[in-house]
């Protein structure tokens, strides 16, 4: 390509509305121009990027065996009524009436019309397993876009749908999905991990979630130091300490902590660890309150609590009015010592091994120290109820837990009987009988890749794409202020020969003095960069930078092209 | 692709509610399934024939130095509101509500979108010509869907839009559109026409419609048969007569018509040639009535007479009630003898050359013999219209016109400054100026070429792809019921020869009975087909059938692969 001829648009502000660098620069690079909230054109330079990573998810998932087809984005309602998820999917679903009052959405994901496709479709066995995918516009109506196409409502993305008879033909298509993931964000370039994430209220029986670990990601990851292990922390489990618990040895006090309600204040009042106290959590159960104790210096996960027999489903605290009605006591006064008879404690497994600790009095202004479990207080249940923390020991007992970010862009799950189960989706099993199939999805966010790849590379000066996602590998600079035909006619000569041996390359025609080429180019985020000037030319050489180094040294163009492979 | 791993779905039966070839076979051979009115799932056997298409549209596009971007389906109510368009669009328009109440569209078309980041993103006259395309999903919120995806609501259409400044750029670009959309029907292997069309009230200068053609098209064409004429019936020009008009001979007679209302029924109840008569159509113009006179065998083209200065744009046709009121007779019975002095009457040039002819009466149950222009008929004006007929002389005054059909497919378009000017898209030119841009806009119908190719190119057992659209472009039929190792091996062999040599084969290893096999083969279309079988492998030979060819006959590998080039 040569850039006289392209549309290339790069900023040097930095746009005031753009919080993040992936956003900042997909701006300043003209990649993406908003078009209104949470909607964004892709201009050429944006679209070059996105297409190689369609392509890259193509080859994937064909080579897995994976069948392309596409889905219309507008469906109607009917069809989401059969799983009730018209309703149950909430404000995202974009709900739209035709000429005629018929009722439509724009698909956000297409469960229930694969679901559809293959009950009308498949039916025998025989027919199984069978992988399809669409590479297909998806919009959700997010109450907050942001982030450019980070969180955008419209977006790109590749879903695959797979339907099976049995559980192990699920698991197979699963981690072939899952091998096909890895090789995608391999191929890409990209730093992640597949972390085990909670299924959620949505059932299934395994998930994993492939993130790009960035520092502004939006997920907070835990990763074993002396293993493979990785996780959501809403997934990771808080192995039970290794230590039983000691004995009481202090009588139960109560002491005053009158202004005293965090855990923070009061073990710096009472000069104990935050450790060696009890936070009390009161949750709305589905029968009343529910209370949750944790040690002091950990966290409720509300994941893991929202699981909990006692629970609806999810975790949403108590308010003071419900507190105040059912204890008499004000939050930050609660603990589990003479706790009314009808609230289930759930305590969590480190903070079940504790003895003599410190706990809230149930009265306001008030604490206990020397409190002991059984003796003191009642316990319902032990249970992992809390958030890891860095230094945890590893779930699978190899190491211990660091803590990082990330951001989600490819998710595997096993849906299971779910969605066919709603669309009575059966085959005929061998030996005649209409069997339910079974089914997983997997989805990767194609569009919101790229945001996660800048996120990822990205200095002061701009992108550094990954080879795999360069809108082009190599930048051939031409500086010829004074015209000189045997500049022009080097450039052209290199531009031509590294096109011959398939290397995308992009000509910088454009007489641009060369600061402001150089910093166009490392904006973009070119991986390599030539210089035909007229020194170059008349030693012989080539000005050659990679992206990522310090400094740019003179190499032929035999050289480059060794290097460019 | 091995037929055992791919989903391919084809059914016996003519589906009930398809009344077209392509619509049927879509069904039939499983490429599309109906997901509700107007809105279909592409299969993977479709989704296979649409990629090719949009393939060989993006690779003319690009050699054509056309920009892919890529443009939001959903689009903010305001930018539509700039161009009034929210409101002309019609009912075409799908709007939408997001969960904020703000109003938004489907996309049909991207002027608005394209024109705004235009004006955004062009400054300077520099930056011109470019031309921006898209391969996007689009949505017509047609009142009666119908044809499968010939006229469905969602569909995938490649709409490009060029900027300019000055007229002769705009003709170079137009120019250069028309070449690429030549290159690629002809790659697709289609016959097909570039037909001028009617630039509708759009206003525009130049405007071609690519027509693929086939029997069962919507729109009417004529073709030159001396020379490269062609045009949409609506936009061909009926040259007029060379000879002049006779002298009056016949005195002006009234005669009882009691019955004979058509042109056709007067004719033959009076004895004369229907060219021997006058057809008087009232229609209602901008100010009252307006007369249309056209020769009896002759049809007033409605495109044509929109367009009379008299007119409001469009031809609609008086209702009975008004043509009472203003003439005191019935339809059937009107002419132009004593019409109302307030009516204009246009006069068609191969009406005006008649002399002593049949007209109505404006008198129930009469007509006039012996009418005259002039001497009897007032003539407001002579202009062109009429639709041409089979046999009038070509409008470039080479050759006779033939009537064909057609089906449009592509469509270019001088839109000139209807669109910068509404949004106010200018850029400097030389001397500082902010000057308008001129603007083109191209479109192809992705989703549509599909259908219409299939139309083209069927016969009774299936359709008959040209080698560039065709899913695979053959397909090797292992014939096996004894499971015997060296006909499974022949097969395999002869399979992995034509990949290597980059030929798209499938292999039919679902053992079908042949029969069976054979038909879907057919059906799908693919253009050649091998037999791999015990006597073939004993013989040395494959049995080889083109598509179109009536018999196979046989033939050894290497022939095979001289054969697929």
């Amino acid at each position: 390509m040569r850039l006289s001829q392209y549309h290339l648009a790069t900023v040097k502000e930095v746009p005031a509305d753009a919080e993040i660098a992936s956003h900042q620069l997909m701006l300043r690079t003209g990649m993406i121009r908003k078009l209104a909230a949470g909607l964004y054109t892709w201009a050429p330079l944006g679209l070059r990027v996105m297409r190689k990573v369609e392509q890259v998810v193509r080859e994937e998932m064909d080579r897995a065996g994976a069948i392309e087809m596409l889905m219309p984005t507008i469906q109607p309602r009917e069809l989401w009524e059969e799983t009730t998820r018209w309703q149950k999917f909430g404000g995202q679903l974009l709900k739209i009436k035709d000429r005629k009052e018929q009722e439509f959405c724009y698909a956000p994901t297409a469960e229930e019309v694969v679901t559809d496709f293959a009950r009308n479709e498949l039916k025998s066995y025989k027919q199984l397993p069978v992988n399809f995918y669409q590479i297909q516009t998806k919009f959700r109506d997010e109450i907050r876009p942001r982030f450019g196409v980070m969180r955008a409502r419209e977006f790109v993305m590749k879903d695959a749908y797979s339907f099976h008879l049995g559980q192990d033909s699920l698991g197979q298509t699963y981690q072939a999905m899952y091998d096909a993931y890895t090789r995608i964000f391999s191929r890409l370039g990209l730093k992640f991990r597949a972390v085990q994430a909670d299924t959620g209220a949505i059932g299934g029986n395994a998930s994993h979630e492939f993130q790009v670990l960035a520092d502004a990601g939006e997920d907070a990851l835990v990763f074993s130091d002396g293993s493979d292990y990785a996780a959501n922390i809403e997934k990771a489990e808080a192995l039970a300490p290794t230590t039983s618990r000691p004995a009481p040895a202090a009588e139960l006090e109560r002491v005053d902590t009158p202004t005293q309600k965090t855990i923070e204040d009061v073990a710096a009042f009472l000069k104990v660890e935050p450790s060696q106290c009890v936070k009390t959590i009161l949750v709305q159960g589905s029968k009343g309150l529910v209370a949750l104790c944790v040690r002091g210096d950990h966290e409720v996960n509300e994941v893991k609590a929202g699981k909990l027999a006692e629970m609806p489903g999810e975790s949403a605290l108590a308010t003071e009015a419900e507190i105040l009605a059912v204890t008499g006591t004000r939050p930050g006064f609660i603990g589990p010592v003479g706790l009314p008879a009808e609230i289930p404690v759930i305590v969590d497994r480190s903070a079940a091994v504790l003895a003599d600790f410190i706990c809230g009095g149930n009265q306001d202004g008030t604490h206990y120290s020397g409190a002991n479990w059984e003796r003191d207080a009642r316990v319902t249940r032990v249970e992992d109820i809390r958030k890891v923390v860095e230094g945890d020991p590893s779930p699978d007992g190899k190491g211990s837990l660091r803590m990082g970010r990330g951001i989600e862009v490819g998710h595997v799950f096993q849906l299971g009987g779910k969605y066919a189960e709603a669309l009575k989706a059966t085959v005929l099993d061998e030996s005649g009988k209409a069997q339910v199939m079974l089914m997983g999805c997997y989805g990767i966010g194609v569009s919101r890749i790229v945001a996660a790849a800048i996120e990822q590379c990205h200095d002061e000066a701009g992108i550094l794409w990954p080879e795999a996602m360069a809108p082009w590998r190599v930048a051939v600079c031409m500086i010829n202020p004074k015209g000189l035909p045997e500049v022009t006619q080097a450039a052209e000569t290199l531009y031509a020969q590294l096109q011959e041996r398939g290397i995308e390359v992009v000509l910088d025609d454009r007489g641009l003095r060369p600061g402001a080429m150089f910093a166009d180019m490392e904006l973009i985020g070119i991986p390599h960069r030539v210089v035909v000037s007229e020194r170059g030319v008349a030693a012989g050489t080539l000005e050659y930078r990679a992206r990522n180094a310090a400094e740019s040294r003179n190499i032929d163009s035999a050289e480059l092209f060794a290097l460019l492979g």
